[in-house]
């Protein structure tokens, strides 16, 4: 029950910036687990080999800083709730907290401030839109896991008598469409329009909209759609621009780059990297179009401990990654599926087995396909196995299925981009943003 | 053999700054090994638990940008080698190079430029003087472990017929009193004042010197001299000051970050940080009474795969890592010496430590005190152990004994510190610095 703010100092800089003009428009992007050597591995993961420079993404040319994430308490380490509510709130909490303070108290969240000065607002992910990183903008809760209460919320927690947010695009119809509410119908009553084929995105024509593609989450870039997210991102962009008055505030999350690092997947993990670039793509032209706009990119935390090289080796193959064509669930299934096991994994994969490796695999498939259906232990070590044998080919480290407290970056650009330059707290970077919102 | 920088846009943009009016003076501080898990980990270890704020550290204060550190070959993961190579001259090479390039042909180094300019020049180090990083600003070889060749170079390689480096501090009286050669004979006969004795550090009045403190690399800070590198900054400064005409070049390493690192020992590379963090404010309060000088500080590589937190816990125990007061090979050469071994481990760690892990303990140092002198196996295994019980306290997650591709940070501070924000390329770091040290 500590630990705020950083420094003093710094709230007092950024103060002093906040009565700059502030921008008419908003884009938030958070990229769910994205530290560091997320962004540092997208870079060599997507160089072109044949020319003489390593290029630079988006992340490096919009690249201003670095925020520290740790949560209210002595743990140094965030969960992606206590994130979300510090980026949405400017606000140290809990980890588990959904927009509620350390006293379980809701605290007004940036969206709600945008709605009630009057700009069009909107929520994007590519998991079930009520998770937590989304949720920590529109609803208040003691707990992320309270999925039913904080769909409710979308439609309960009013501002100045409206629903909150008036674009919401993502997954979820399983918390929406329940036995004991259905708040489809609700949204459709308040005058949404509601969407739930992705491939029908493009027939929403205007605002207010909600678009729920999925049971609960997207399937990850690398087994599916790899430009969901960017494509919603366009999208949105174009729905705001045709819709807004006097402004719009809009957070966009890519929510499975941690979900990858929680499955310490690299193939994984780079697919969804590339979709949430070309969705920060899509948010920088718009800035270059729109110059009163202003774009702030970062992340709660970073996911899996990982690590660019491993094992005492000077080396990191992306050409490995790059041969991964699915994630590892993906790819243990296609095993225990297949009647050709090693031309699965080569089609999968592209890395090559020694005998050994071979044999252990073809062991450890045997027993997964062998496997009861209420059991997983099996199927578990197959994934287990799969994981390592890309790990070991690309030379890729991991410490944990969780989250580690290392600082996040911080990317700016546009209107107003200034103030986050240097190492920020989190709950700066929403200070600011509040600030700019609050001079509308 | 390829991939030299990285993007021809930015270098245009930095060759256009390099034309404002350069800094009379440059300290370049190189924190080796030193990745953003290092500076993020150091403010929480530094944190003051009984304020309300996580206080910043100097690390934040100045933290302007992040830099590639990728080498010229496709192993994505430098050594400390190319590393310094690409922070000296601007130039990548590969793996081992000194100051040389990939066809191993000498390359210029910033301080050579210096001194030809008329510029004061000095390089300080805990390593040996003679190590990679402080090598590759003064000497030319084609492989970082010829060290009587580098040791020489400080000597032979001259700078419009003179020695080069004014000022030199650090570790490495082996190397430069040889049967083959005397190179401290040589420094005296050019006119260097010599000292030997750390306590005799103020000793030194004027330039040239020469100061060689140890056989090879000074101590550990966390188990002698925790202030060592701190005290050579604030005497380096102090005489270059004092014998500065047209200004000056130094360049000091914070060298034993990164061994920390490689021994992925947690409280022995949070003792270093902090010398590193006391050097630097030494250098920035000398900026701060000398504002025509530039401070930059930079790494040239992560050590270790560091990571804050691990093995799927949330949190990284930072009250472990401070109750550890020796670095992990003098704790287990203390346990090989002590006949009462849970007094001697719960003063060295402060750990507590559970039946079956204090029988192990006792085990695998009767193993190590049992072990014949020529051999290490043994004691290697009670120096893992101890590893792991620290690690495992701290929740602390190591990858590797060798080194990662994340980005390092940026601090600049001073005249012309602006053009190091963002994200750089190491080569365009020194790219910058050489057109500024040009400019004189």
């Amino acid at each position: 029950m500590k630990k705020s703010l950083i420094a003093s100092t710094v709230l007092l800089a950024s103060s002093s910036l906040a009565y700059a003009e502030a921008p008419k428009n908003i884009i938030y992007m958070i990229g769910d687990g994205m530290g560091p050597a997320y962004t540092t591995g997208y870079r060599y993961f997507k160089d072109d080999k044949s020319t003489k420079y390593v290029e630079r993404t988006i992340f490096d040319e919009l690249f201003v800083g670095l925020a520290s994430t740790s949560p209210d308490d002595d743990t140094v380490v965030t969960d992606s709730a206590a994130g979300a509510t510090a980026l949405s709130t400017a606000t140290k909490s809990y980890n588990g907290a959904i927009a509620v303070d350390t006293a379980k108290k809701p605290l007004t969240t940036m969206l709600q401030i945008a709605k009630s000065k009057g700009l069009t607002t909107a929520l994007v992910a590519t998991s079930q839109i009520n998770h937590a990183t989304p949720a920590s903008f529109a609803a208040h809760n003691e707990s992320r896991r309270n999925y039913d209460e904080i769909a409710n919320d979308y439609v309960d927690v009013k501002v100045d008598g409206k629903l909150a947010v008036d674009l919401m695009l993502g997954g979820g119809t399983k918390y929406f469409i329940r036995d004991d509410r259905n708040l489809v119908s609700e949204f459709k009553q308040a005058g949404y329009q509601y969407v739930d084929d992705f491939d029908k995105l493009e027939s929403i024509k205007s605002l207010p909209a909600l678009g729920l593609f999925s049971d609960v989450a997207f399937a990850y870039a690398i087994d599916q759609n790899p430009t969901r997210l960017a494509d919603m991102a366009k999208k949105t962009l174009s729905l705001l621009d045709n819709n807004k008055r006097d402004g719009f505030f809009v957070m966009l999350e890519g929510s499975q780059i941690d979900w990858c690092g929680h499955a310490n997947d690299i193939a994984c993990a780079m697919a969804e990297m590339d979709d949430f670039a070309n969705a920060i793509k899509h948010a920088k032209q718009y800035v270059d179009q729109n110059p009163d706009t202003l774009l702030v990119v970062t992340a709660d935390h970073s996911t899996g401990g990982l690590t660019l090289g491993a094992n005492g080796h000077y080396s990191w193959h992306t050409d490995v990654i790059k041969g991964v064509n699915a994630s590892i669930t993906k790819i243990a299934k296609a095993l225990m599926k297949s009647d050709h096991l090693l031309t699965t994994w080569s089609d999968k994969t592209g890395i090559k087995l020694d005998k050994s490796q071979a044999e252990q695999l073809a062991m450890l498939t045997a027993s997964a396909k062998s496997e009861k259906d209420d059991e997983h232990k099996e199927k578990e070590a197959l994934v287990k196995h799969v994981r390592q044998l890309i790990s070991d080919a690309s030379n890729t480290g991991w410490t944990t299925g969780g989250h580690t407290a290392i600082d996040v970056p911080i990317l700016a650009y546009g209107k107003g981009a200034d103030a986050f330059k240097g190492h920020l707290d989190n709950t700066e970077i929403a200070n600011q943003l509040i600030n700019y919102i609050k001079q509308r």
